[in-house]
């Protein structure tokens, strides 16, 4: 009988085995794929492509053992040789090669120029292409960055006593209205795509306390905007015994915190690619929503259009304004108009035109909603009636607070607007590694 | 201007600040909901229910200052008192309480004992009422462990050098077949929900060598068993580089051993309250699909009725024979019949009628199906056509492979089914939180 104990190990050697001191001289072998070729005639470079970074290697014409002409772009290779130190290299490293091996050979070369350092195509062919446009080294990186956020988000969470939930993505009904629902058949039955899974995160907070998700939502939103996404992924959290929803600000203050050393620890690599400079987290002024208006109004002199609502101009004056004034690349904006909120945000009993809710802006975007909720089943059927809802559909999230709930509240991050305003990148888009948008549902 | 300047510093304390030695008659104070009383008159024990645990607390007549006819199971509350050691409390503590603030109240009492042990309701009963029942212990510690495999998954690979993805939930086309697809209208175009992320992660492979998701994957089968479920969680990686399948064993072993002592070091307690043994899987048994069948067949003198799949009870006696003959836990079943998995399969050169792919069974389950993928875009086309399929619908797919993919492969894990295996549950929708199938679209 055969026995599999663990990890195989293998032969070829990883980045972070290369570039140790006493390496040089030694013979290597690794794989890759041929990101890019530099042809000089008898000697040329072929620059490999690995998860761990890229790496130079010289083909020399008589001493490397291997058909030059079957090795292209994308040509995916296990190459050995003497590793050499060089300044002008990656990492300060070459690998004289011996010999080639060649592993998997494309059958056309790319339709764009993966292997430059600017690809040079319009965002939609980029995304039109995007399993070949990924292979370029800006493009990965900023997945690598999106990464990072998350492990941040869950490592300090999970540190923090939050429990990692799975809520369910198709249900019967919506967790709010009902407008933007994408809507399918189950088995006969009339069935919608989540587009939050705040409904059981609230829920979850009578069992665990503090819940943590980060799944896909979907929003079927007829907005063809930078800013908006149809599918995208929200990293969720809610969390019990709260005073109120500065608890939560609190919360995402310290996780953001976390995010950017995290990612000065384990990204840097991907962050100098991409010249990003990270924000500060150490103090993020906190504005009420009325506040915030009138400051950036009487500053930039632009009048106040709609007091309910802040628009797209209005959250990067906002940004602006925390900037100029005081430094900030985050601001939190507090106390969200009542009738902007969903009927479980909580009212503020000194002023119940308005909620114990926050956005935060992040260099003039949204990218985070949050707040307190209302725990008490009677203020949550006044609200209801108020709005003149229907409770059919919520009879399980009623039934929830009808046998007790915690104090709690909580918030959704959009993934990808956190990764762009992170990168400086425009358009969501670029942070969603197969967005979803009204023309787009391939590749 | 007001500032965040990080996590909100609570009063009240946590079950770790509580059982440390020098808090034995101190003034504390802790939240929680109301599990269990115990009222014997004079003296009343209060349950508390919390993140980290539960915590007996007395509440004296006369002493504790507060309105004891307020209180039932799932009040939330805030209590403060004194610590005193109590060798036949949770912990060894007990709480003898000065105050208590009510902070959520019950409407009605619960409709089901789910402070009791067990609590005596149908699987049926209590997936209906899921947002309480999981307020019970032994039902909220399954979620807790099945955290621990996702963290374990997660944890592990990224320590191999994985990054994490997020593929899209909403396709044009289906990955594979198109029988057991959910459909939805796409603004106005024909859309689909994925039934697996493969070929993302496939094509990912060419980006970053080793990718992984965890997220829901949505089957339309009209199954209605104890180990299916229409949405699940799953555990999915795909590796670049490899030899042969046995890579991608190795790599899951690896990912196992991990998982076991992370649940053994993180998890203690819930595995001590829902009794659960740990598997081994330092050494799994591999065995041919073919060897497999006749192996049980002899042992056991049941007939082989099909020659190309394996049934659940043809399943169960393999992992029955395994535990037999070599106490063995898990058991890889490799080279399954090339008509029975995917195009993308590879066949093994030697005898082309089974594939370079496995299953593994845990305790007789089918837990993860994996294999060496198909990377060469000739071969692939190849058996595209000898199976006579359209290529409709893959033309991202394919022009990824027309440019170049490595040799690679991977694997999905069935978290629920995974998780049900570890504690023992016959019924996968015991360890999903709120599960979908044929007739259940709610709580």
């Amino acid at each position: 009988m055969d026995f599999v104990t663990g990890k195989k190990e293998k032969k070829t050697l990883e980045l972070s085995d290369l570039i140790r001191e006493d390496m040089e001289g030694k013979e290597v072998r690794v794989n890759g794929a041929v990101h890019s070729i530099r042809n000089m005639g008898d000697i040329a470079f072929l620059i490999l492509r690995r998860r761990d970074g890229i790496i130079q290697t010289v083909f020399e014409k008589g001493i490397t053992q291997a058909d030059f002409s079957g090795i292209r772009e994308e040509t995916f290779i296990e190459v050995w040789g003497v590793l050499k130190k060089e300044e002008r290299a990656p990492h300060g490293i070459e690998i004289r090669l011996e010999g080639v091996r060649i592993l998997s050979e494309p059958q056309e070369p790319m339709p764009v120029a993966v292997s430059k350092w600017k690809m040079g195509a319009s965002l939609e062919a980029r995304l039109d292409m995007r399993p070949l446009t990924l292979r370029n080294l800006r493009e990965r990186a900023k997945f690598r960055i999106q990464e990072g956020i998350v492990r941040a988000f869950r490592e300090y969470l999970q540190k923090e006593g939050f429990t990692e939930i799975h809520s369910p993505k198709i249900g019967a009904r919506a967790a709010e209205g009902g407008a933007n629902l994408f809507r399918l058949e189950y088995f006969h039955h009339p069935a919608v795509l989540a587009q939050s899974p705040q409904f059981y995160k609230q829920m979850m907070t009578a069992v665990f306390d503090r819940v943590m998700e980060v799944g896909p939502v979907f929003r079927a939103e007829k907005h063809n905007t930078k800013r908006h996404l149809n599918e995208y992924t929200s990293l969720d959290f809610e969390m019990a015994y709260i005073d109120d929803f500065t608890d939560i600000c609190g919360m995402e203050t310290g996780f953001l915190q976390y995010m950017i050393s995290l990612l000065k620890r384990d990204y840097e690599k991907e962050l100098e690619l991409l010249k990003v400079e990270l924000p500060s987290a150490d103090r993020i002024p906190s504005v009420p929503f009325a506040q915030a208006k009138k400051l950036v109004s009487e500053k930039y002199g632009t009048p106040i259009r709609n007091p309910y609502d802040l628009d797209p101009e209005e959250e990067q004056r906002i940004g602006r304004y925390f900037k100029e004034e005081y430094g900030a690349d985050f601001v939190f904006v507090t106390h969200y108009p009542s009738k902007k909120r969903p009927f479980y945000a909580m009212d503020d009993p000194d002023d119940v035109s308005v909620t114990k809710s926050f956005d935060l802006l992040f260099r003039g975007l949204e990218v985070t909603t949050g707040g307190q909720r209302i725990h008490s089943y009677p203020e949550l059927m006044k609200k209801i009636e108020k709005r003149g809802m229907s409770t059919e559909g919520m009879e399980d999230y009623l039934s929830a607070f009808r046998h007790g709930m915690p104090p709690h509240g909580g918030l959704g991050i959009g993934l990808e607007r956190m990764t762009a305003q992170l990168l400086g990148e425009e358009n969501v888009r670029e942070t969603c590694l197969f967005p979803r948008d009204l023309g787009r549902l391939v590749p």
